[in-house]
C-alpha cells in the first residue's frame, strides 16, 4: 500500500471480527514499530503480545476504557466485537515520559503497517495501568500504551473542518463513526 | 511509495543540502503530521514553518543540539549542511505533556511523507526551547518539537540488532551513520 493511502486512510478501529491474527502479521507490526525514530536511539520500548491465553486477555479488555466523545457508547463486545489481541508497550520506569513520546512514534507506524495488512487497531492511554502491569507480572518494567488489535469490523471516515468547527468525532444515523481533523490552513503558520 | 518501504528505509537525516523545499511538499508533511491519531481526537497541535525568514531560521538553528552520540560530533554547518527549514510543533501550555506524546506520532507521519518525497528531517527535542518560544513570540502557546527538514546529504542505514549488543549509533571509516535497532525476538514476550 502507498503511504500516502496508509497515512490519510487509516483511522482508529474500536469494533473487531473475531478473526486471529497471524504471528507473522503480529511480527510486521512490532518491526514497523522498532524502527521508528526514539530520543538518542535509545529504544527503551518492548513489547508484549497477548493473544494465546485468552483469560488474560480478557482481563485486560476489562481494564480498558473506549471512545468517551461517542455518545451513546460502543464499547466494544467479548466475543462479538471485542479485539482480539494486545500488544502491550512497556518501558522501564526510570524513563517513562520519554518513553511514552517514543511510544507515540512507534504507534503510528504500528498503526499504518495495520492498515497495509488489513488489520485495525486502537491505541489506548485509557485503561488501568497498574491492575495491566499486574496482570502481565512485568519485571520491572511498566506498561506505557496498549495497542488493541485485530481485523476490522468497522470503517471510521476523516473529514476537513476549520479551525472553529466542532471536532469532536460522533457517529451519524447510519452508526459510521466521523472524525473530524482541522485542515492544514487551520493549524499552520508560515514565516 | 509502499508503506513498509519508508517505514524500514527511513532514517533520521542530519546533514542537508541547500536546495529549497517547496511549499507544496512542506504541505503535504502537514496534512500527514494532522491526520495522525491523538488522544481523544484533541488535536492539540499546531504548526510553525520557517523558512522564508533566513535570520529567524538561523536564529533557531542556533538553539538545536545534534546527533549527541556521534563522535566526532558532526553538526549541520550553516550554508553547507544546515537544514532549510523548521517545523515548529506548539501547543497550549495546559497539557503539553499530552501534546508531546501526540507529537510523537504525528512526527513519525511528517518522517515517513518526508521519505516518500525524497525530503530528509530530524526530530529534535534537545533545542533551547524557551529561546524558540520567544524567537516565534508565540501567542499563549509553547514549542513542543522541533522536525529540522530538508533535501539529504547523507544516507545513514539501520542495521539490527541482538538484545546485549552495543545500541548507539555510530559512523563507519566512510562517514556513514549506522543506527543499530533491536530485533523483534529481542524485544518481544508472547502470551
Amino acid at each position: 500500500m502507498n503511504i500516502k493511502t496508509a497515512i490519510k486512510g487509516r483511522r482508529t478501529v474500536r469494533r473487531f471480527s473475531q478473526k486471529t491474527v497471524s504471528a507473522d502479521k503480529i511480527k510486521q507490526l512490532i518491526d514497523a514499530g522498532r524502527v521508528a525514530a526514539c530520543g538518542g536511539n535509545m529504544q527503551r520500548l518492548r513489547y508484549v503480545v497477548v493473544q494465546d491465553d485468552k483469560e488474560l486477555l480478557g482481563n485486560i479488555f476489562d481494564t480498558t476504557a473506549w471512545g468517551g466523545f461517542v455518545q451513546p457508547k460502543r464499547n466494544p463486545v467479548p466475543g462479538e466485537t471485542a479485539p482480539t489481541a494486545f500488544l502491550v508497550l512497556t518501558c522501564k520506569p526510570d524513563d517513562a515520559t520519554g518513553a511514552a513520546i517514543d511510544a507515540g512514534a512507534a504507534i503510528a507506524n504500528i498503526q499504518l503497517m495495520a492498515y497495509a495488512l488489513g488489520l485495525g487497531c486502537c491505541w489506548i492511554g485509557a485503561y488501568k495501568h497498574e491492575r495491566v502491569d499486574s496482570l502481565l507480572e512485568l519485571d520491572g518494567m511498566q506498561s506505557v500504551f496498549l495497542v488493541a488489535l485485530g481485523y476490522p469490523a468497522e470503517s471510521p471516515v476523516m473529514e476537513d473542518i476549520g479551525i472553529d468547527d466542532p471536532a469532536p468525532y460522533y457517529l451519524d444515523a447510519d452508526d459510521v463513526l466521523h472524525v473530524p481533523k482541522y485542515s492544514v490552513e487551520a493549524i499552520t503558520e508560515w514565516r
